[in-house]
């Protein structure tokens, strides 16, 4: 990575609670797939308000280019860090136990006030979440576009694998 | 009002933005109707984080009892104020312009998560967020209780009027 | 409990129906910890009306000072026991099988008229409604607003705790 | 009408609040055209709770054959009846100020347990809540099973008038 | 029952597909519970649409009194059948496979143009249309209105033996 | 138009009641921009059913090759009709008043059961409706096909007559 | 088939993933069941979006007459390639994981701009989507639509059957 | 701007049609406030296909380095766009008219699938689109984060000119 630190975290990926960890590893696999460097940790909106402070106005100045926050059911975590820092953050809507089929976490993370942006994904979207980093890493690194396009190569081919398949008839339906 | 001293604001009535005055009026309105001593102020989640914080953190040092959070969109003031105090806090979704049919407000209101509730009332319900803090006054206040109980008999009597014009023919349809 | 009566139940919690006793059996288990009495039994508004009325009626005479009703579908408890005494209510949105994914229990609960508020906590929240029926009485009572912090605290705690193990790389995903 | 009293109601409209007469004069509008005695008032089922029980409990009694009730929010109006009477009920779902699109009252009044059914007819649909009540009295009334006939006839005989316009060119699309 | 002959039904049940059964049955259960002759068929909008028109048109003149009607997704027999007698006509939304939550057959069901109505019970609702029939019985049947109190004493006093149970501590909650 | 007799009409147009003129009379307008013979009329699913019936079994015989059929609320039409005839039928769902969003409408018309499809299109679609009916036939007319690649290009050159006028600075945002 | 060849594929169905196969290929399978040549094949929107412009475009010249295209979640396969034919395109609402309960692809095939229909089908309607491709050819082909009036029959006749067995108590419930 | 070029645009600016303009245009509002060189043009997904691909392929080579594409019901300009650059792409749901309350521009814009992301913002959020825009950029230059802070400065500002008027008795309610 051309003006990255080799081991300066460019992405903070944070969530609400331990039991979003299942979603949100899809965000850190991606990141170390394309080999952009992320801190991950735990930080709640609700049970550890100080804690989301500081780490949302400290984010800047430690180095992070970009946050990634994911929550569920009333999620504030996202648009309360993006309120915290200029910093882009990435809102990941979780489908908690309980969420009323997500739209809760949805609305909480998308329908935020002028002023105060929050790039949200789709529900459970943390793998998005991951690849929208790196674009926006990838906006002044070119080692990170490179890494974004053979990602996409390597998906075009896997449907091309798929399209083969069928042809062969390989392909199981069940 | 007997263990309440007169001139100490009771209830604190906060809004995310200027614009939710017209909803959350109606709170102030039944509070002075009912005699309860109130402070009403502006206190937003995303564009004044460190007021909301300071706020929240004070309310219970400074003599208030109830804290009545209203707001539109990702509605993050009632539940993050919530999260910052442990008065009871009564949280108005506001139907702000762009909102998506108030869903937006209701859902980041009322969805919170175990351990932080947000007392959540109607779309645009303030005039109730108000007599629900009072109800909780009540519960140790004896004038209180009675203002409550004064004003429940007024809206049953107001019903009585509309089943006797209605009887004579003296309701207008339209 | 300073002025709280040792065997006196302060919060009343009611269910519509013994299905809902899985849910709202949460309710209970939050009081018990933070040491508020409260009692605890069925009471349905469609099969059980004028017990109802009667159950509404004399929570306040017989030293109630917050009610907690949970129910499922077209809820009504909640928003009738709160038309029939001026005491705080709790409504605790229940998800019941055949529920269209719990919309019609919150918003029978939700949308009181203007007059008879209901304070409405998440779905299927009835560790939050124990919590807020706490905070009321935490208005008044140094002892349980002293628990309560204490809660707060091992909130706070246990999420410092994931942190820790997150960190230690101690965290199983699944 | 042949078994029916001419002066006795045989449909009792009661809704919950003045402003959803507006609505619900359709439901007495039918019944007048269909020539069914009916007698229509306001009944609140959380402004005037004592009387809708003494309303619900006493309707077979004094000879009323079914009840329609309309309600919007929170619409408790007609299940409660329903709890109070074995008399069937229509609920008409009223779109009020503040509801949200018309689902709280539709799923409030529709979402009914099982053992107290509501005849929910469409939101704000008081006209087919008039023609419903009109269809139960009809299977055991010649009189209004032929009026309900003849309604029929009237309703076809106004589309294919509309037809005709339409094939003559007289009917005009703004 | 007085004035209805013992072997002529009296309701017919009908559903739009081998599938509603499961759910419809609750309808015939009860009917029977309450002495109600009925009949139950298939009879599919969709792919027995003449079926229909001759089953809804003969429905009177063959004696019977009221017609529930059973069906998932885009549920048309309810309001079709609804528009071919002038009958009473109970609608059942089904939640079928590949249903939207069950509000494709509740709005194709509820949502009834003005002078055609259908009278909705809520989702998988069976059970209360059957009561509802029997309750549309009831208004001339001092036997059907009779078995009708009984059953509504018969779930009172089931609701009274869960409230002991809890009392004795005998309810398990799981 | 090659295989097209020339006042034969190809496509019916229906709807349910004269109130939905205003939005079908899209579909009759672009189908004679095109160029394709048609005849428009008023058929009610449920106040005129038979004529319903015996449009739909007719529509092949007479020559009609296409129905477009528009309703609003529990919108039964466009599926009875593709009940009572293997020609393919678009529904236009329309949003009536008393809809609730249209969410009604979509879904009666839209959710049919396996065996009997709808080709659905917007929420008020009926242009569309009309488009989809020209390419219907243009899978046989090389006209039609002709002309519907036409209508795409002048599509195409509104657009970027826009795309010039904003460069040009000419576009106004109101 | 009259004007068909024998082995030009006539419906041309893609999805937009191997995992939208279990669902799509019940087009595939009625589409053989009614003698309909069909070609069948994988082209993402996203993935693929080069593939998808030369498959919609090179689609008429190679013979198709129908394109049935499926996909789930933010769809745009089914529109995309509507926008670059003016073939009829058939759009499979297609109920994938994350998804949130199928309103995502519904809304996103469903509600295409004035201009560039899609004919959607129910979600997960495969089946739909394969007897409409069959109901467009038939508006020509007579020996497809002599397979289809077969079809309807088999539908009927398998009614039937469920009927008599019903009456026999041969069906079980459960 | 530091490693800006003067006149080269940095973000594209686009939307499905010219009625998106009246929304669209508070993001070139905000982006020309903050000083960040941007273009503003019509590409249509479904009308102009081609030039979309066009525009989308040769953004990162143009020199932009973040797109917000903006447009309303099946809205897939943003998606696809997302699908043809690894550039970040911004989308911002439009509420057009005939749109289902914003709800299909929303989902079709936010739920995108696993590899193609699109940061969404709220319902006609254009100016959030704006300010995230210039987030992005501020990640590597320091003049657009200056500005970035001195916008957060003034929306600050602005709430405690708001919080005085209050206190003075200056702010109208409507």
């Amino acid at each position: 990575m051309s003006q990255i630190e080799k081991n300066q975290p460019q992405v903070g990926i944070i969530m609400g609670s331990q039991s979003d960890l299942k979603v949100m590893s899809a965000a850190a696999d991606i990141l170390e797939q394309l080999g952009v460097p992320f801190e991950l940790t735990i930080v709640s909106a609700h049970r550890t308000p100080h804690r989301m402070v500081e780490y949302a106005e400290s984010a800047r100045k430690k180095g992070l280019k970009v946050i990634i926050a994911g929550a569920g059911g009333a999620a504030h975590l996202p648009g309360m860090v993006a309120a915290l820092t200029t910093l882009p953050v990435i809102g990941v809507p979780v489908k908690s136990s309980n969420s009323i089929d997500g739209w809760d976490s949805i609305l909480s993370i998308l329908q935020m006030p002028s002023g105060v942006p929050v790039a949200t994904v789709a529900l459970n979207g943390a793998a998005n979440a991951g690849l929208l980093a790196a674009q926006i890493l990838g906006t002044t690194s070119a080692v990170v576009a490179d890494a974004l396009e053979k990602h996409r190569t390597t998906q075009r081919e896997k449907v091309m694998r798929s399209v083969e398949q069928l042809k062969r008839g390989d392909l199981d339906v069940d």
